[in-house]
């Protein structure tokens, strides 16, 4: 096996031992297991070799980009990792058609960096950026931040290159903003976390770089309360919101003993904590107006001010710098920190009609003790598009009761019309979520096409489909 | 085969004989065919029961529903037609969440008014909206003139409702914005042109109405001009331009032709005429200036008046009222009906790269009278995401003729990187495109998937796929 990997990638890039040490653990350290060999292709073809090979020899081929997947999809039991770690080029970027074209390797913060040189931005963010490759970001469709005003990671990919798990190259890399011809498999390849196609690069979309942006830590006196600010600010800038971010009080409470020294938000505690951005592209917003301001984080102090007056917001902090705005983003990406700060947790990533998300966390109040009277939840949502983090710090240890607290979420989370999967995928994690709720139609629709595409089960098996 | 098929549907809505003229044709009379029946169905139950019958006997299936398609996706020869066009009930327009849930017989302009009703917009348009309907529109993955701002079909769908081709049901009718629980089977099924399910019902994803438009008539000196034109208005707008439609002077001689009467877009006559659209939903930016202007008007006013000084704009009319904007849309939607003003015609819906497509036009002077010396081009572009609809009237009523001009004309695209199918899809028009330039490797991967789910080969056989 490892004559035949380094015979295609050379002996420096064929890991075995205590050599794959990095390869053998997800990032929050929930998942252990040991590869057969870590294997780093530098070119397409490289990866085309080995999926061939794998192909021929019957090995299980776990595609691996960033790691900081949250869903175990990454595991790699008694298979060969195939890192894409070395295809890290930014090929181009282009101003005029507004496009990156990027190799599965290259961490996302790097994509940030390239298209802001030139005044551009790529829109998708969270936590994990300064890890997160492009080909794990396309192969599990990742959401984050600013999906509210940018769409999902397929909404800004027009178009990838990737293996197919017979190893063909399949180059689909078009610039285009339309082409109907025939089915649409790079729709079929993103989120499917590499059981139907290694991804190895991709066209991404670039957006103009907003001009100004006003951010906010608002305090609201409800969850609907805080609906009504996204609503009435939606409607004051023309839906230039880019961020509307909900951190409870015991987020808050969680970051300051990770942080200590940190600044709180607030003078006083709240429950209901907003982290407002909006983000205005047309000179003419940006212009500063004769008072100074910049009109588009008028619109802002304007909703916010008359809201206070009503009483539908409790306190307000509009970001006077970038330092300051930089605190308010660190303080909600630390949320991945924070839940790990206590192991075990139990994770939920679920998706809520947005006129559901207080209901659901209303239900869950007496839900949860109901099943694990210990349990805490720690919570952060994308509220924008109705996206709740639900994890939950068990009070027990005992792993059926870890079981009992996912499957009561999302019995209440499929009631209300949700997913049991926002933005994480399945990976392994969710495998029993997935047979448990998943439409039986479309998951054996799935699973024929899986057997369609990869006959031999070669690539991340085990993965995604129960 | 009657008695099955009125036993599921009624005897009044399984057609035969000279009853099914309607359904005898396409919508531009380029296909005729003679289907074996034609059954008209109700409900979703009703569309699997007539799938599963079709598996049991192997009769083929073409689904329709408005029939405006231009490639021959609706030819229904040996095969009974299922006509979607009773399942026609809006179900739901809800504003708080801005979904509208529809049937697959609902006609896009239906879905419009009804948006319009809660002060919303369903943005996709295009000249057939008033035929059209929601199942083919989704079937196809129609473009049209609001791509620019608003994307494709595809980007305003939530969910959908779908028979397979094993008759089974797959109701996938999320109302989420973002659900990662396995493969994306409803990008699948879109623009998949009935052969991998039938659509029977979906949830659109409504916009905001905008609060002002903006609509002018641009005559540019040149398209690299127009292009210019097109990217300062982006940066004066913060991207507001919802359509910039390209006619040369052939298309309006046409169209004064077919509409003795109707206005002419200036007092001369131009080469390089433009339709260009600005949408803003702020109401800070709908307020009318000190000016009496609405802002939105200004900011294309500015512009075009800056251009006009420096000579890269001829002349432009700006829309003074609702009935002026009307003018200047019907005049860019009677593409289809001026095309077909004569007949035959070589149809070709191409893809550029926005900053070829002036070039691509450049090398079709030379290349199209090599090939026909009495050709003539019919064209009109969304220039705004280089989707140049490249109709041609053959010199010559040879159809290796006709057939040379399309291969020269996709060798072209092909070689700036282009598609030889933007927006009207394959059908059986571009079955020979498919063959000679799709690429190999996803030709083969779609086989694969058609076979896998639709082993009988029930769902629309013989078209998308050669």
């Amino acid at each position: 096996m490892i004559k035949d990997l380094t015979a295609i990638v050379g002996d420096a890039y064929v890991l075995t031992g205590s050599d794959t040490e990095k390869w053998s653990h997800d990032w929050i350290r929930k998942y252990h297991y040991s590869p057969l060999a870590v294997v780093r292709p530098a070119t397409t073809q490289e990866v085309s070799d080995i999926v061939k090979w794998a192909n021929r020899t019957g090995t299980p081929l776990v595609p691996i980009s960033g790691n900081t997947g949250l869903a175990g999809g990454g595991r790699a039991d008694g298979a060969v990792m195939l890192s894409l770690d070395r295809m890290n080029t930014i090929r181009e970027v282009r101003d005029a058609s507004r496009i990156a074209i990027v190799e599965a390797g290259v961490v996302l913060a790097d994509v940030h960096a390239a298209a802001e040189q030139q005044d551009m931005i790529f829109p998708l963010t969270f936590g994990a950026k300064g890890s997160a490759m492009i080909g794990g970001v396309l192969s599990t469709n990742a959401g984050g931040s600013n999906v509210l005003r940018y769409g999902n990671t397929r909404d800004l990919v027009l178009g990838i290159e990737a293996v197919l798990p017979n190893g063909e190259i399949m180059n689909i890399m078009s610039e285009l903003h339309k082409d109907n011809s025939g089915y649409n498999l790079k729709h079929l390849l993103i989120g499917a976390e590499g059981t139907l196609g290694i991804i190895t690069a991709a066209v991404l979309k670039l957006h103009p770089k907003p001009k100004a942006y006003a951010t906010a830590m608002v305090a609201a006196p409800s969850l609907p309360a805080a609906l009504d600010l996204l609503n009435r600010l939606q409607e004051a800038t023309g839906g230039a919101v880019e961020a509307f971010e909900y951190m409870p009080r015991h987020h808050i409470e969680a970051y300051m003993q990770i942080k200590p020294g940190a600044r709180e938000p607030f003078d006083a505690p709240y429950d209901v904590n907003i982290m407002v951005e909006v983000g205005v592209t047309a000179p003419r917003d940006a212009t500063p107006g004769p008072d100074g301001q910049i009109p588009v984080t008028g619109y802002l102090e304007d909703v916010l001010a008359q809201m206070f007056e009503e009483g539908t917001v409790l306190d307000a902090v509009v970001a006077q710098s970038q330092a300051q705005r930089q605190d308010m983003w660190e303080r909600r990406e630390a949320a991945a920190e924070i839940a790990m700060s206590r192991l075990p947790i139990v994770s939920n990533d679920i998706a809520l009609p947005l006129d559901k998300v207080a209901t659901f966390l209303e239900i869950m109040e007496t839900r949860l003790p109901q099943v694990d009277p210990a349990a805490q939840p720690v919570i952060v949502a994308h509220l924008g598009d109705g996206n709740i983090h639900y994890t939950v710090w068990p009070g027990s240890q005992d792993e059926d009761v870890h079981d009992a607290i996912m499957e009561a979420t999302e019995e209440e989370v499929l009631k209300l019309g949700g997913s049991f999967s926002a933005e994480h995928g399945i990976g392994t994690s969710k495998l029993p979520s997935m047979r448990r709720r998943k439409n039986p139609v479309a998951l054996q629709t799935m699973k024929a096409i899986k057997a369609a595409l990869d006959p031999n089960n070669i690539l991340n098996p085990g993965k995604l489909l129960p």
